[in-house]
Formats: structure tokens, C-alpha cells, sequence
């Protein structure tokens, strides 16, 4: 009898790479187990600074106390005899209300999600740009990933559908794009210009894909950026809208961290479907959002939506038969949608804790973000572009020529092996920028702005940094 | 600018067809939104029959008191103060137990899944059939769909694998084989047998799918079946696994209804596992379960997991590199598992209201597959097999050549017509037998047995069958 080997297995599946939880995050678990087992290691605990995972153990990012209190009723009604003079008044409401319409969470919702939620969405959609929003164009999903997934899945023709996507990028697309046999068209985004999109870079992505025979079909835009911590001004954002209407590209904007934005009063998000209703454009939009990030970071409940604009009827009940057959996002994350969307307002009983627990989590990210951003600003052969939005950094590393010879030779990325050295002295685990793609002979990596204990934490990555240099300087 | 149309889409995605939440379900929905906007309907309410969904409203299965218990704690781990001195300690200890491995359930967990919850899926499964099992082994997912999903995105080299799928099946299999362009070797369920696999069948399609120049990769087995409510004996079973063996074939087996068993002692369930570790075979074997069904029905947590048996590191290497790109299965449908396969054993607490919980849901099922089963079996034109498992049945339809001549003047299916007018007449929505496969010319539809009231439900669909027959007789 013949063993399946991975010789066996679909060609594009082996493809497929991911560095976010690649080899450095299976290290860093094995340290973890290593230090929980009581081995010596010259750090007392491993820090994932390598996924934008607020609530994980070491980070402890606390849930909003409204989310989860409603939550608790959603899963156990008969609380509510428990609570209901205990706690605020508009979490038994908002439970009620959700009880009502959903009845059970044990219960398979429709596919594209409880109605009730959709329509939700949609009115913060519409306070939020000023814009209509139909429920009907609205999809629950398990997380945004979910969603992105399913949408290259059905605009890729595999080995003919071409895909523009940022560079650096979040693993996220070339890993589905490998997955379904689309071909990505890299753009590189402009350091020098706070990572900023360049109309030019994708118009000569889009030039060399058609000279490679390659359609292009749709632009994948990140913004806020991951992992840049950029984000676009209003004008380049119709520029981009323009050119998609000129290529007849569909717009997948990726906007997960749009609510993480350190100085909104000088730096604002606007979303694409805004720019594409202010212009009054035909192009073809899908737009992402999730509870994983924000002040939310609810990762584990794998909740998101999405919502397309422009889209015609036939296509979008296509879309609808394919999440037909995954049956219906998770409740608990359609649920913690709900409360992303409509939020406690001025007034009501759980508005000043809301207020509280969201100043402290947005203050604290725009703190920690400065003051990593200035530091490694100040080490040799360090340079961080200022991050406006998102949860990471993004530092280009000047690295020693015998840094770069070691890491040749052990077949690694120079950035590889900082990182890999990085995660051995210090237990901080990053990602190299081998991992986002970069311009050829440059050295990046990312890491998130969530550790607490930010002084600590910056001198770890500030000692670590000097060593690094002089083992590898051979003045 | 060209707007997107369906023509432009992925191919394989336009083929993909998933009859549960297809053309009668989305008329189901309409008609719902019609009774509650006061229009004059034949019927009251609309049953969802279509779907194994046991806590949707109309249904309302409870949900078992202990998981949800556990699950609101940890929801709002605070909670413990209110409750502490009013719920059963070993609901608090679960919860305290999952919260110290898992801390927040907002966060991501490993993308296999818990480690200590894969831990406990391994000792269930010892338990189950007297085997050892490696949690290693073990993959959380989103319920079972996804885990059928990726094993065949990787397991499918487009346009040239053959999956070995029964006939008939539940249309998940063929939705995916669409979308990932496998190739289904369909062979057929014996219905005098009470729809038991004939090897015979299984030998047929291999050796065709050879003759069309197909590789057969893997053989799909549903057991308990769907849509048949059939059980496999353990004869059956062990020749499944030879052929297997004989064939090179990894064995694909849905077991999601392994506890929905309504005569255990006479009809008792063998997971596949363990016969491939009784006979010591080397077959490649996945077996699929689920949160969903069960006396849990847990559908909106989206709670499952898969164990590979006999599969080499670097396969199973891939398959935790493809579950990585989706971070992980939502934590609500993991601690679900938990409570799945640590239920409370006699002596603790809960056990009382547990026991009286589960023995409701089981009595229930069983008794309503009897009273439909006798019921429908003594219709003229329609014969039913006794079903020892599962939550369907799958009646077969002798439909007046007038039906027939009626439905190919509509172009539709027989079946499909008599499941419309079904719905139109009783508020009853089933699934055609064509969207699940069956032989030229015969005619069946799938429905739950979950309905309460089972009485005044047969009823309505006796009357329906009687006036069908009348209304198509031209005697």
C-alpha cells in the first residue's frame, strides 16, 4: 500500500507560505513549552510580538466589559434572573433585543448572517461615511481572513486571474492567492513616503502583468497598512479609485485597523467606500472589517463582515451560495459585530466604563507606538517610518556585511537571521520582512506595538540591537 | 469601465451546488418574511425541515445547560461572583480549568486548536474505542465542514483527483469538489439494504474512474449517513478499510452523527478508527466530527474536529501550515469540544440534569424517526427505510406519471416539484433527493426528524402526499 506523501498532495497547497505563523512562531512555542518545563534560557518569557493578537497571555489586552457581558447572556439566557439588577440596564436591552431576533446561538443563522446585524452594519456604515449602505450587501464572516478568502477564491481563474497586491503585504494574499492559483502583480509601496501607495508602481504592475498575458483583476489596498502602519490621504484614494475604474479593477480595501489610529484629528481614516460614493464611481468595491483588531481584539471569536458596492445582483448571489455551503459564520463572533457596530452612546449606563476601557486602549497604543518608533529611530542602522494607524511597525535594518555573509550561509534571509537571534536572546518573537516581501537586498522586520511594559520591552529590542552589531561587526 | 459579471468569475465556483440552503430553502425565507408581514398563507408557521439545525426557532432544541454554563464563564470570567454559590461546582471548575490554559477567549488560540483541548478529543476518542490517539493528531476547525473542506483542497490536484464519493450524499462533498475541481467518483448506496455500502459499487467507480484515466484519491464515507440515516456494520466496515488498502485510498469518514443513535444495543456505532487499529491496518484515514449534531446541536459555535490516523509528519506538517493561514477555529466552538467529549460523569454535580437533558433529546429523536418512518411507509407510493442513526430520513417517492409529465413541463426534477408544492401547501421545506444524487428516474426527498410536534407535522404531510396524488392522478 502506497503512504501519501506530500508529494502527493495539491501543488498549490504546497506552495502556499505563511510567515506571520511560520517557522519563528513554532520556535517561539517551543520556547514557551521550554521555559514552562523549567529549562534556563537567558529570558524569563516569550513574547509574541509577531501576530496582532491583543488578548493573548502576556498581553492581556482586556475585553470590553460591554462585549463580553453581553455575550454571557447570549449564551446563557436564564442570567439574566442572575444580573438583571446587577448590571447596566442596556447590556439585559441589547441581549434581549439579540435574544429576539436570533433566538438560540446554538442555531445555524443565515448564511450571510443575522439580519438583524447586517442591518447594523449597515447604519454604521452610513453614520461612519455619510453614504447608504444596504444590508443586502453586507456578509458576516469568521474574521476578515474568511472573507478575503472567499473573494479570491471566486475572482480567480486559476493560473490566468492576476491580483495587485502591495508590497510589503500581510501573508494573508499570497498565501490564498498561492492556495487558489492566482498570480500576484506586486506593487511596492514608497518607504521614503510613509509607505504610501504609488499610482506609478501599480500602473507599471499592471503594464508588466499585461505584457506577461496576465488579466489583472482586482487591487488589494491595506489601510491603515499592515505591516506598515501607514494610511492614505483622501487624494490618493480617489487617484486609486480613478485608476481602477480605468483598468476596470475591483477594489478589495482591506481596512481591519481602521479604528486604530493614534492621532485621528491630523491623521483621519476615510474608507474607500466613502471615496467611491463621493465620486460617484462604478468601480466594483469589497470592503473588510473585523473584531479582531481595533479596541476590540476580539481575535478568538473570528468575527467580521464585509460589504461590496457596485456589485450586480447575479454576483453577489453567487457570493451568497458560497458561504451557503460553509453554512453561517460563528454566532459569537456575528454577536461581537453587533456590539463593534453600535457601541454604548452618551448616556446610557455602560457608556462611561465603554469610554474608559476604549481612551485607555487607544492611549496606550499610541504611546507604546511613539515611543518604540522613536527608540529604534535612535539605534544604528535603524529607521522606522512614523505609524498614524494599525498595530505594527515595519523598521528597515542596515545590517553589517558579515551579518548578511552568516545569514547567506546558512541559506537564511538577513532579516531571518536577526529575527531567529532576536527570539533566542531576548524571547521576543517578530517577523522578518522576508515574510511581507521587500525590495531586493533590503532588511526589515514587523513587530506589533501591543506589550505592555513598553520600557522593558524597548531595551530588550535596544541591547539586543548593539550586540547584534558588534558580533557582527568585524572592525 | 467594465463591471464585473458572473462570467468573469472562477469556473469551478459557478458549478458549485449545494441543494440544503438552495432554491426551497431561499423560498422558505421568503415566505417567513411574508407570515410575519400578515400575509394570508396556507399554513401558520414554516418549518425548516431542510437542515439538521436543532435549536433554530420553531425547533428550539435546548441547548445542554452545563456547556452553556461553562461557555458564559468564560464569556465574563467575573461572573464567578454572582454564581459561585448558585451554580454547580464543576461548572465553575471547568471554567476555571479552560481559563487558566486558555486565558482569554478572545485571543487566538494555536491553529490547531487548544493543546489541552485537543488533549481531551485524544482521551475521548481512547475512551470511544479502546485505542490510543495522539492529540497531535487532532485538528480543531469550524465545525466539520471545514475540515472536509481543507482536506480536500489538499488532497486535490485540480482537474486530475478522484474522490470516491456515495451516492447519495450530502452535497457539502460535491459543493467542494466543484470549487477545488476534483473529479467525484460517485457509486451508489444499496437502498434495499437499508442503504448500506456495497464494495461492489465502491470496486465499479474505481475501476471506471481508472478507464476515464482518473486517480482515485480518496473514498468518502458517511456514517451514520446522510442523507440516509443509515449505520454501517462492522463487517462492512472492515472490508472498507481493506479496500482501501487494496486501492492506496485515503478514507475520508463524516462520523458527525456517531451519538445520534436510536436503538444503541441493537445497532450500536464503530468509528472507523477503530477498525483501522483493530485490523492494524496502514490506511490514511480522517474522521470528522462535530459540536453541530448530536444531543448538543451546537451549529451556531462552529465547533469540530478531525483526527488523522496513519498519516506521515510532513503531511500533517502541510495540513497545520493550510490551518494557520485561517489563525484558528473560534473559541466558542472549541470550548465546545470540551464540553463534547468531558461531559459530567455520574457522581459530579451537573450529572443529574445532564443525564435528564441528553436522555430528552435522545428519547425524542428516536421516537420521532419511528412515528415518521411508520407513518410515511404506510403512504401510498412512498417507501421508507428504518433508520438506526442520524437526524433524517430519506423516503422514496413513486410520483404519478402526471407529476412527472408536470415537473420536465417546469423543467424541473419530480422530486423538486413535489418539495415546492410540499412547502407552498404545509410551510414544510425538504431537500429534493436530486440535490443529494440518486438513480435515473427515482425520486426521494431528505427531511429532519427534529421537528416537536411530530404528530400534527405527519399529519400535514400525509394530507400534502394524499392531494398530490390526487391532483396528479388522471384516472
Amino acid at each position: 500500500m502506497h503512504q501519501l506523501t506530500v508529494a502527493d498532495l495539491n501543488p498549490a497547497v504546497l506552495n502556499v507560505q505563511y510567515a506571520v505563523r511560520g517557522e519563528l512562531a513554532i520556535k517561539a512555542e517551543d520556547l514557551r513549552n521550554k521555559l514552562e518545563a523549567g529549562h534556563d534560557l537567558p529570558f524569563k518569557r516569550v513574547i509574541n510580538s509577531n501576530i496582532g493578537n491583543p488578548q493573548q497571555k502576556g498581553l492581556d489586552q482586556p475585553p470590553i466589559t460591554f462585549t463580553r457581558q453581553v455575550a454571557a447572556l447570549m449564551e446563557y439566557p436564564p442570567l439574566i434572573d442572575l444580573v438583571k439588577d446587577k448590571w447596566p440596564s442596556d447590556v439585559i436591552e441589547r441581549a434581549q433585543e439579540l435574544q429576539k431576533e436570533i433566538g438560540s446561538i446554538g442555531a445555524y443563522s443565515h448564511s450571510k448572517g443575522v439580519p438583524l446585524i447586517r442591518k447594523h452594519v449597515a447604519q454604521f456604515i452610513e453614520e461612519r461615511d455619510g453614504y447608504s449602505s444596504d444590508p443586502e450587501d453586507i456578509f458576516l464572516t469568521g474574521g476578515a481572513s474568511a472573507g478575503v478568502s472567499l473573494l479570491l477564491n471566486v475572482l480567480i481563474t486559476p493560473h490566468k486571474t492576476g491580483i495587485l497586491i502591495p508590497i510589503p503585504q500581510y501573508p494573508l494574499y499570497t498565501a490564498t492567492l498561492a492556495q487558489f492559483n492566482g498570480i500576484p502583480l506586486p506593487y511596492h509601496l514608497s518607504e521614503p513616503q510613509g509607505w504610501s501607495t504609488s499610482l506609478h508602481e501599480i500602473e507599471d504592475a499592471i503594464a508588466q502583468g499585461k505584457k506577461d498575458g496576465i488579466a489583472p483583476r482586482a487591487l488589494v489596498i491595506i489601510n491603515p497598512g499592515n505591516p506598515t502602519g501607514s494610511l492614505l490621504d483622501l487624494e490618493t484614494m480617489e487617484s486609486v479609485v480613478r485608476l481602477c475604474e480605468k483598468h476596470s479593477l475591483i477594489l478589495l480595501a482591506d481596512e481591519v485597523y481602521q479604528s486604530n489610529l493614534h492621532s485621528p484629528d491630523t491623521h483621519p481614516f476615510f474608507s474607500f467606500k466613502y471615496v467611491v460614493r463621493k465620486l460617484d464611481s462604478p468601480v466594483g468595491l469589497v470592503s473588510f472589517h473585523s473584531i479582531s483588531k481595533g479596541i476590540k481584539g476580539e481575535c478568538g471569536r473570528r468575527g467580521g463582515y464585509f460589504e461590496c458596492t457596485n456589485f450586480r445582483e447575479d454576483v453577489r448571489a453567487l457570493l451568497y451560495k458560497m458561504v451557503s455551503v460553509g453554512l453561517c459564520p460563528p454566532l459569537s463572533g456575528q454577536i461581537g459585530v453587533d456590539s463593534m457596530v453600535r457601541p454604548p452612546q452618551p448616556g446610557s449606563p455602560s457608556y462611561a466604563l465603554w469610554k474608559e476601557e476604549t481612551d485607555t486602549i487607544h492611549g496606550a497604543l499610541a504611546q507604546r507606538t511613539k515611543i518604540m518608533t522613536d527608540r529604534l529611530n535612535a539605534l544604528p542602522g535603524v529607521s522606522c517610518v512614523q505609524s498614524p494607524g494599525a498595530l505594527y511597525l515595519y523598521p528597515r535594518l542596515e545590517l553589517p556585511a558579515d551579518a548578511v555573509a552568516a545569514a547567506r550561509k546558512l541559506g537564511k534571509e538577513p532579516d531571518a537571521l536577526y529575527a531567529m537571534e532576536l527570539l533566542d536572546e531576548t524571547g521576543i518573537c517578530v517577523v522578518p520582512g522576508s515574510g511581507f516581501g521587500q525590495k531586493e537586498g533590503e532588511a526589515h522586520y514587523r513587530l506589533t506595538c501591543l506589550c505592555p511594559g513598553v520600557e522593558e520591552y524597548v531595551v530588550a529590542l535596544e541591547e539586543f540591537h548593539k550586540k547584534f552589531l558588534a558580533k557582527y561587526s568585524s572592525a
